[in-house]
């Protein structure tokens, strides 16, 4: 007579195609699956013999899929969506005070939710789950973040230029005081701070957020070093270049996220490896403005962590991590005519691992036992994703957005097969286009 | 009593939420239908009016979508999707020949059908209706375009290099000559001649070929310029950097196509200018390999047509012409920082109008009454064609290619929600995935 054995318990049984784990051996598996329990992942093995071993109470089967890590997107103003396709190709001067900054006037709570939402339809749709956002109505982020249940980190934004939605230095530092506060404890929500740049913020208001960030534990990132014009401007007003003024007024560590770097010498290049600051590459942001191209393979090479964002939707046009890793990669081989760097892993690395690194949040980008199950998944059958020959050189120089078939946060489906289990998402995109263009043509 | 108007019958009435015509007044319509009969565009207007006055034997709801001409990718080596993600991120000697021309020498007539039909398949999906191919086996990819329903010029190889499926250049001549008289008066496909490069052919092959393009009036395109090492090394063999030299030899004029042009002064801008050369520029693979960034805005600003091609699937890794036309904009404003060069109208007709002109088809790449009835359709209900502001700004800079919902070639729906109508793609990608192992694991 055979022993029977009892099937374990679970939520859900994944299985996956191919696996590309990003663990700390790169380990990536073939006929894999994944068991999921509250949010978490219970055991990850091969396919027959986790099915045979749980009992789930879901199953989800992307046996055609290439499974990723969720991707972590480190740097955007979700809600930005709202002005995407509003005004493009023009000067950088022209595009800021011609129209996002009258169209960002007109903002409200009530926008920026919808904005967020929007934001998360789009990421979730091309892999990612979670983001690190910074903008103005923080509270009406986090409720959109919230019920759109992905991650993110929400940065309280700071400085010092006019705005409807901005009062006082003094009041977005309480304001970031109380999402901290609120956010104590949440699973998916985490609060940080986001001095604008050096020249939106005077050194006190700099010197402030990075005490307020030391004295609460949060990340703090800026806008730092994105032109060659703003480390002139800040050697004009302060002495020195944005990388060793933000240094001197302590900014810099391993709490702090630096979006851009693009204008870096290697001296900027050795602050940020010896204070462990990290950067969030933005390329597409930088090639649609005309910033430059950021040293990245320098800086990985001194080991400065790199991650990758997307930035806003209105310098973009795009919130897909997928693209940026593949824009990433190619920036770097054409800018030192060097088909060698930023290989395929380097860019997956940094739109997972590394990302999470960056944020503070370390396991996040990776799919380990133990871990959160927050995963996406690319339809092997598409053409781009034939004859797969390695999963990694597909995810990064083949694939474009369109085929991930599936995105779960936390052990649950947000995204499948075109569709947003968790919201309305027509009733959704009505509300948005409403509100976009009451933003944006306020006479009409 | 009210008259009884009797509506004309046509082929097909498709509704278009907003078209992009890219007529020579780029007009952009709302609520439009196209009328279809015998695979050409019988009239374009309001949906409503004609609705009313044609009683089609089909209906294409477009309503929800973006539709543009079909695009037209001027450079390529469709049959190399059997080798993509075979070797990425490599020197290119090693890349070539270690990985690439080891296994083109394993390939032949029946695994060059299956990669370009798999090439077809990923055209279709992302919006491209008419390639430029150039490699070897020219019947087999007339076969397989044949089938699979799109159009092509199809250019037979010319080298001197070994390789098992070219024997001499008289043969490969031959063969160019056979598939001229194969194709005369054929609706979709056209002939044309292909010297590889310059390092690879001899002047008389070049002279050869140029003289055949003349006297068969038909299209000759070549490698030309795609690093500063090709000029420098026919500086030394032949006297003069790449475009005097193929001048001198007479391969230039207005039945030319140039891949690549990455490496172009003004005196070489000049020439290509003077004789209505045209160029195919092929971003993302010039970024994969390190070649360099092509001086696209000089080019345009001199008169060169310009046109977006996406070479072949083993150094892209893509055929995706929306990506490529997204990639092409940024790549000229970064390179120059200037966010205002090849703004999202120059990339739209780079991968339309200019791409029909650049191979000597001037009806395709736009949406006019008489013209062919080859169009794609984005789908606007996507997060990233949201809140759609800008139709020409979404299409270039916004979408990923994914959101391809419909691609038509002379009036048959060749890609339709993800599913192929007119092949059956499982047995394809079956075959397909058996010959690449085949072609690049020979032992296995
Ligand atoms: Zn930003
Ligand atoms: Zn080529």
């Amino acid at each position: 007579m055979q022993t029977q054995h009892t099937a374990f318990p679970c939520d859900m049984l994944v299985a996956a195609g191919i696996l590309v784990t990003q663990d700390d051996d790169r380990r990536i598996l073939s006929d894999a699956a994944l068991v999921v329990t509250d949010g978490r992942i219970a055991a990850i093995g091969p396919a027959d013999a986790l099915a045979k071993a749980y009992a789930p109470r879901e199953t989800l089967d992307l046996s055609g899929c290439l499974v990723l890590p969720g991707l972590v997107n480190t740097h955007g103003h979700a809600a930005m969506t709202l002005f995407r396709g509003l005004c493009d190709d023009a000067p950088l001067s022209v595009w800021l005070s011609e129209h996002i900054w009258p169209a960002e006037a007109r903002l409200d709570a009530a926008a920026v939710s919808l904005g967020t939402r929007l934001a998360c339809a789009e990421m979730l749709a091309t892999g990612t789950t979670c983001f690190c956002d910074a903008y103005l109505y923080v509270d009406a982020i986090a409720d959109a973040v919230e019920e759109a249940g992905m991650r993110a980190v929400i940065s309280q934004g700071v400085f010092e230029i006019e705005n409807a939605g901005f009062k006082t230095v003094d009041a977005a530092l309480n304001a970031a005081g109380a999402l901290t506060d609120r956010l104590a404890g949440h699973d998916r929500l985490r609060p940080a701070i986001f001095p604008h740049a050096v020249y939106t913020c005077s050194a006190k208001t700099l010197t402030r957020c990075a005490d307020f960030a030391r004295s609460q534990n949060v990340l703090l990132s800026t806008h730092a070093a994105e032109t060659a014009r703003e480390n002139e401007d800040c050697l004009q007003a302060n002495g020195a270049r944005v990388i060793p003024y933000l240094n001197e007024l302590g900014l810099l560590g391993q709490n702090t996220l630096l979006a851009h770097g693009v204008a870096l010498d290697a001296a900027d290049i050795g602050i940020l490896a010896a204070t462990g600051t990290s950067v969030a590459h933005c390329p597409k942001s930088n090639m649609k403005l005309g910033s430059g191209i950021a040293p990245v393979a320098a800086l990985r090479e001194a080991g400065v962590t790199v991650a990758l964002g997307t930035d806003g939707a209105a310098s973009n046009n795009t919130l897909n991590l997928i693209s940026e890793m593949q824009t990433a990669a190619l920036l770097q081989k054409v800018a030192a005519c060097d088909p060698t760097l930023l290989a395929a892993e380097a860019a997956l690395d940094m739109a997972t691992r590394d990302g999470a690194a960056a944020i503070g949040w370390p396991e996040l980008g990776r799919l380990t036992v133990g871990g959160p199950a927050d995963l996406c998944a690319l339809d092997m059958s598409r053409p781009q994703l034939t004859p797969a020959f390695d999963p990694v050189s597909d995810a990064v120089y083949a694939a474009n957005g369109g085929e991930v078939a599936c995105t779960m946060v936390a052990g649950k489906v947000l995204y499948r097969n075109g569709a947003f289990p968790g919201f309305d998402y027509p009733a959704l995109v009505a509300a948005f286009k409403e509100t976009a263009a009451r933003l944006t043509r306020p006479g009409a």
